[in-house]
Formats: C-alpha cells, sequence, structure tokens
C-alpha cells in the first residue's frame, strides 16, 4: 500500500486530535483511501509538555527543519498559529514541494494572497477546512459541492464564544460580563477574549469564505467590525419582545456590482434559522442561484472536531498526491460583476434603535422630526415602562436607511439635552 | 484543454437543467478545472418535445445505444429514472468503461449492491449526490469532509412533497387533503403522490445515508415505514400545544449492536432545528464521533438545485478522469460493531397517543390499566373539551416504551366499548 508521509507542526489541542485520529482511524481510513498516511515527523516548541496522546518519543522535535527539509514528508500540517513563523513555515513548505494543510484563518486572511499564489506557482494545495466552522464541511461544500454556482451571500455564526456569550446572556438573563465569565469557566473563551467578542475572529474567517464564494482576498483592514461587548441585556430583552435574536454575524454581500463585507451583532427574526443556532454552534448560510438557500451547521470548535476537518484535508491529499493532480477545484473565479468593496457609510439596512429620553412632553416629537430629517422612516416604535429616573428607553425599528444617514441622526439626537446615554443602533437582517 | 465529454440519457427537468448550466457555466467551469466539459450526445425517447434550452439538434437522439457505445463519451449520466432501464443503461455504460452520474434513488436503493460492485470491479465511479437533498452537497460531506468521523446516526427531513403537506396544514390549520390539493397546484406534489407521502422516496434516500453512514446497503424491505396520509389537522394542533412539530424523518441510528432503520412521522420539539424546515426544505443531521452534531439544509428539489449537484458530480469526474484516478472515497467501511437490523416491534421510543374515549367516569383508569399493564409509563396526559358526541380525544406523552408493548396496548385500548374510534400513536424523537 502507498504510504504518505506527514510532518506536523504545532501539538497543541487540535494537533494532538490530529494524531490521535490519524493513530486510532489508520486501518479504517487506510481500508477507504488505499494509501497509509504515516506521521513522520512532530514539530513543536515545546517537547516535554505532558499531551492527551501517546507517541512516539522519536517522532518529537523542537525544530521545525527536520520537518520542512525531510525530503520524505509530503503534507505539512500548520497548526502551531500565529502569522509570521507560520507564514515562513508554509512558504517554505510549499518551495520545498510539499502540500500543506492548515487551520490558522489569521494567517490566510491576513497573507493568503500570498501564500495561495506560492502554492499555485509551486503546483501544490494549501488546504484549509478546520478553519471555518472547524468540522463543518463548509470550504468543501462551497468549493467542490456547489462549484458550478455563483453566490450573492454568504453570512453566519462562525465565533463559538461570542455566540455563547450571547445565548448566555439570552438564555440565562445576564449581563455580557457575567455571561463572559461563564465562557471563561467553561473553556469556551479565552483568558483575553477579545480576538472572538471584537469580531476579528469572526473577520478572519468572512475573508476565507468571501474567498471560496466571490473569488475575492479582500483586505482584513477593509472589513467594517464591530464586536458584541456594547450589547446589553436590555438589548437581548428588546430584540425578543420585537421577535428577534441577536446574533454576532459574518456577512459578505452581493449589493449590485459592489461587495459589503462586514462583521457586527445583528438583529435576526426568531424564525430564520440561524436564531436558533445557539451556544458554541456555528453555522453558515450561503445563497447560491442554483443550489438555493443552504445552511451547515455544527459545532465551531473542539479538538476533534477541527481535527477531522484536518485529516479530511489530509486525505484529500493523498488522493493529489497519488493522482499528481493539482486540484484545480481550488481555482476561484473572481465575479467580475463586483467593481468593488462598499463603503460601510453605504450600506443599507434596517435598524433597532434605542435611544434612552427623558420622558416628557415632546421629546418624541424632536426625535422623530432629526430621523425624518435624515430621510429614516420608523416602521415601529415603543416607549418602554419609566424608570424611577424618569429616563425611559425608546425603542424603533426602522425601515431601509443608509448607515451613514442614520450615524449622523442619531449624533444628532444624542446631542439633544434630553437624551442621557449614547443610542444604540442594531443592524436588521434577514427580513 | 484537456476535453472531457459526456453523455446525457434522460433529457427531463433535471437533464435540460443540466445542460443550461453546463451551456452557461463553461468557461467558468473550465477556468476552475482546466478541463472542457462538452455534451457529446443526449438521450431521449421523446426528441421533439419542446424544451426550455437550446441544443444542437444533432446532440439529440433517441436511442442510448449512441450515447453507450461511443468510445468518446468519458460520462454518463443518466437522469430519465425508473428501475429497469436505467440499470441496464448504467451496467453498460461501466462495464464500456464509463463512469456515471445519476440522480436515481430509486434505482441505487434497489439496485446499489450490483451497481457499486460492477462499477467497482471496473475501476470507475458512480457519483449520486443529487439523489438525496438535490442540491445539498450532503453525499460529499459524509463521504469526504467527514471521512474519519464514525455515526451514530443520520436523520432528516428528505421528501420535499411531505414537509411541504405537513407544514401547510400546520400554518394554514387545513387538513392533509386540503394541504395536499395545495401542493399540487404549485407543483410540489405530483398527480399520483404515493411515492412521497407514503415515504417510500424517503426510504429510497435513507437505504444512501445508511450506506454513506454504516457502510451497510439495507435492503428496501427490511426498512420500517410509514407515511403522512393518516395525520389529522387534530395531531397537528396536539403537537403544536405540547410544544411538537410533526415531520416526517427517515432516521437509521445505531441502538448497541444492531441499527434501526425508519421512515415515520415524528414529534420533533420544537427548539430541535430540523422543526423549523418548512415546506419544500430538505436537512439532513448527522451525529458523528469526531465533528459532532451537524445539520445540511438547503431545497430539497429544483431544476437547477439538482442539476448544481449532478455538475459537482460530472466535475468529480472529470478530476478522477485527468488523474486516472478510482476515487477511493468511494469506498464505505461496514461499521462491523453492527451485527443486524432491529426489528420494528423492539424500537424504542417516546410516544404522543391519542385515544377518542366516551367521556365517562372509569374510562380514563380502564386505558391507564392497559397501558400499565404493557409496561408503559406516561409522562404526561391531557384529557381534551368534550365534544357534542361525548367522546374527548385523550393525549398522552409516553415514557420510552418498546413498539411492541404500545402497539398490543393500543390494540387492547381500541377493543373497549368506550373507545371510538382507533387510537393515534406517534413517536416521538430527538429529546
Amino acid at each position: 500500500m502507498k504510504k504518505i508521509n506527514i510532518g506536523l507542526i504545532g501539538f497543541g489541542n487540535v494537533g494532538c486530535g490530529v494524531i490521535k485520529i490519524l493513530q486510532q482511524r489508520k486501518a479504517f481510513l487506510a481500508q477507504k483511501i488505499g494509501i497509509e498516511i504515516a506521521i513522520k515527523k512532530i514539530c513543536d516548541k515545546d517537547t516535554t509538555k505532558k499531551r492527551d496522546v501517546l507517541i512516539d518519543k522519536s517522532l518529537l522535535t523542537s525544530d521545525a527543519n527536520l520537518v520542512l527539509n525531510d525530503p520524505a514528508i509530503d503534507i505539512v500540517v500548520e497548526l502551531m498559529g500565529g502569522t509570521t513563523l507560520a507564514k515562513d513555515y508554509i512558504l517554505s513548505a510549499l518551495k520545498k514541494g510539499k502540500h500543506v494543510v492548515t487551520a490558522n484563518k489569521a494567517l490566510l486572511a491576513e497573507h493568503g494572497l500570498e501564500l495561495f499564489a506560492e502554492a499555485s506557482e509551486r503546483g501544490k494545495n494549501i488546504y484549509f477546512e478546520a478553519s471555518v466552522g472547524a468540522g463543518i464541511p463548509i470550504i468543501k461544500s462551497i468549493r467542490e459541492g456547489l462549484i458550478a454556482n455563483k453566490f450573492s451571500c454568504v453570512f453566519g455564526i462562525v465565533n463559538g464564544t461570542s455566540n455563547y456569550v450571547l445565548t448566555q446572556m439570552s438564555d440565562e438573563n445576564c449581563t455580557f460580563s457575567t455571561a463572559l465569565s461563564a465562557a471563561q469557566a467553561k473553556g469556551f473563551a479565552e483568558k483575553d477574549p477579545s480576538l472572538d467578542i471584537q469580531g476579528i475572529d469572526s473577520a478572519h474567517k468572512l475573508v476565507l469564505l468571501t474567498y471560496l464564494a466571490f473569488g475575492r482576498i479582500v483586505n482584513l483592514k477593509d472589513i467594517f467590525i464591530e464586536g458584541i461587548s456594547h450589547i446589553s441585556l436590555a438589548d437581548i430583552n428588546y430584540a425578543k419582545e420585537l421577535g428577534y435574536t441577536i446574533k454576532l454575524l459574518a456577512i459578505a454581500k452581493k449589493e449590485g456590482n459592489e461587495l459589503e463585507v462586514r462583521v457586527h451583532p445583528t438583529f435576526l427574526p426568531q424564525e430564520h434559522l440561524l436564531a436558533s443556532v445557539d451556544g458554541v454552534f456555528n453555522a453558515i448560510y450561503v445563497s447560491s442561484d442554483l443550489a438555493g438557500d443552504l445552511m451547515f451547521y455544527g459545532p465551531g470548535a473542539g479538538q476533534l472536531s477541527a481535527a477531522s476537518a484536518v485529516v479530511s484535508d489530509i486525505v484529500d491529499l493523498t488522493q493529489d498526491i497519488k493522482a499528481g493532480l493539482f486540484r484545480p477545484t481550488l481555482n476561484t473565479v473572481e465575479d467580475n460583476l463586483i467593481k468593488g468593496l462598499r463603503k460601510i457609510d453605504e450600506f443599507e439596512n434596517k435598524y433597532y434603535i434605542r435611544i434612552m429620553a427623558i420622558d416628557k412632553p415632546g421629546v418624541l416629537a424632536k426625535i422623530s422630526g432629526i430621523l425624518a430629517k435624515y430621510g429614516i422612516s420608523i416602521a415601529s416604535v415603543t416607549q418602554k415602562e419609566k424608570l424611577k429616573s424618569q429616563v425611559v428607553p425608546v425603542v424603533m425599528i426602522t425601515h431601509q436607511a443608509k448607515e451613514k444617514s442614520l450615524r449622523s441622526a442619531l449624533k444628532m439626537i444624542d446631542k439633544l439635552t434630553d437624551i442621557k446615554e449614547k443610542s444604540i443602533a442594531i443592524r436588521i437582517e434577514g427580513v
């Protein structure tokens, strides 16, 4: 039986998962693919840490060159994370004629263009199924299963930590910080959770989804990113009352000949399938012109879930190697109807607005007047119960409005002497 | 550029969709895969019918041999349907060294073993992505994306017609026959809808899902199949009241060392993701040991949706052909922990029961007595409002009970003089 050797760089949580699967499913995979996948070398800066998988000690090294320079290694699996050393290693692996599997969304989001170009030039592949939605085969589905399709939008819940926090706030009726602490206690949020809750991790994944659906690598700095740390329990509850759920969505959407690429908390109608995606689960919704609207759902993180995707990439590469094939489905075709990215100011959305106003005659008239002046029309208004402080929340749902107009209007409203807190606006999608 | 020729047999609705896509996306696909896909021959018994796609008339023939015997044709796409001629054509194509794409679930469900064996012997592939869930890449996902996984269950809504009817009954508060007429009027149900509403089509698809997840081709006659025509509006509404939705599910589930394979209407908790899958949409839920619980959702039918899947299969075959590769991910590995199929009598479920009883003292005691005698314990009972007829529905939810015991108990109950209609039992899942 043909044997294909892999070298692993990064023997952390997911790395251990990959080794476990390759050990435990060795015969199972060989029976399916007719190829033996052998672990030739494992590199990690820490070679002494106790890990939850048993390996032959001689496989372990702290010197990445022993992986990169080993001519017997066909596939390099990069699971170390980071965007500097990891990048060097991947480039070096490609230059040395190796195929690459990575789960490193940050790296691909920042340097994908360079890395994919290098791979293409060398006739090698970089597969990255685990980088979005862990074990959900979303990348293979878009790239291969939907290969004949053009897409109008891809959006989803791609960060389990944020989704867990929002679900927790809603289910337990607790504040953001209480929910975040719960997430940390359960291991669903890092000690420093900023990448997740600020929407950066979602943006990394969105770069990859946008690339797959529209053939274009978007610069991270061109993505509008808003996290969830300003979401209050009050907004979660008003959303519920109004028939919505708040989710952090990553959205890439074709509007005319422009592409909108953005990450932000979103009001989703409770009937929308994505609204029922709770806890650390992820789901990606895809609108395609032939296959229609599809959704892919599953756990967004987890050692074995991510490792499952990494192993499926390894298996695909074994087939490419066996066939001497540069798998062309890697090729994305840029949607040439897209002339550029839409600027945030030009986004059009319906909005949920919450304005904290002193409850006295004429305030609502002033607010409505300002909104009207900016061409923002109101679909519904609810003035909430009076609090002790005489400040009442005025909750509105707008019709479609331009972001720029909305922001200008809110700025003006917040200057009114009767307004006592910064007003909140959350975009509404899926209606 | 390498050119790969396809021959199409069956120029109906989906066939026209395939030709449309191959025409309109010719350059798009070529750019992605580096291969030109050419239509060499189209066969249909009707060569004169007006179709919604323009083709070179010389491509069209009513003689399948012109496809099967053409050495220039690399891939035969069978979209004629039926299980006799289609089978002969596919076997003949394989014997002549051609790869095959089909959407014919009935054929594969009945003769899959023979067809896959022939393909394997010839080193050719049969791809069938369109046969389950139309454009949803569920087959590729299980087979390739989740290749390292073992499965504990696969279940889903795989028949759009039945799901439309059930959704319609629930949304419009109408009877089964009214809902079915609506489905027929919209083209979502055939004039003779029996294959769909009796659960046969779901069972065909279940054979394929079971094959993919557990490596075993189950005999259609060994599948427990119950359709939806006996579902009454009353049951739809009681389900709602109790927090459930009724869906026709196709279920393959490992229980101990046995496999349960069954199609029947099911009470699903309203919070379950599948409960929100409405109308003609399909969704398949998969429990895997590494990637966790996944769901794949999308339109379950439609010309372009199914054609999208057929074209993705054609593209995969072009790669196999280019590489001279018998794609080994076709290989399924039989789960050898499974010793056999569980008989329906041995199934264990929670049940919804509706018993139509005359409202007089002692009736409930008699019913409960019989259930207790058969070891069936009751989780909740609601005795509904009295109707003019003095007959009241007694609605119960049971704890886990054996099908055999339940059936015996209901038979006994239905013999009571105070019981005026055949009692209804619907299985509860997902709890």
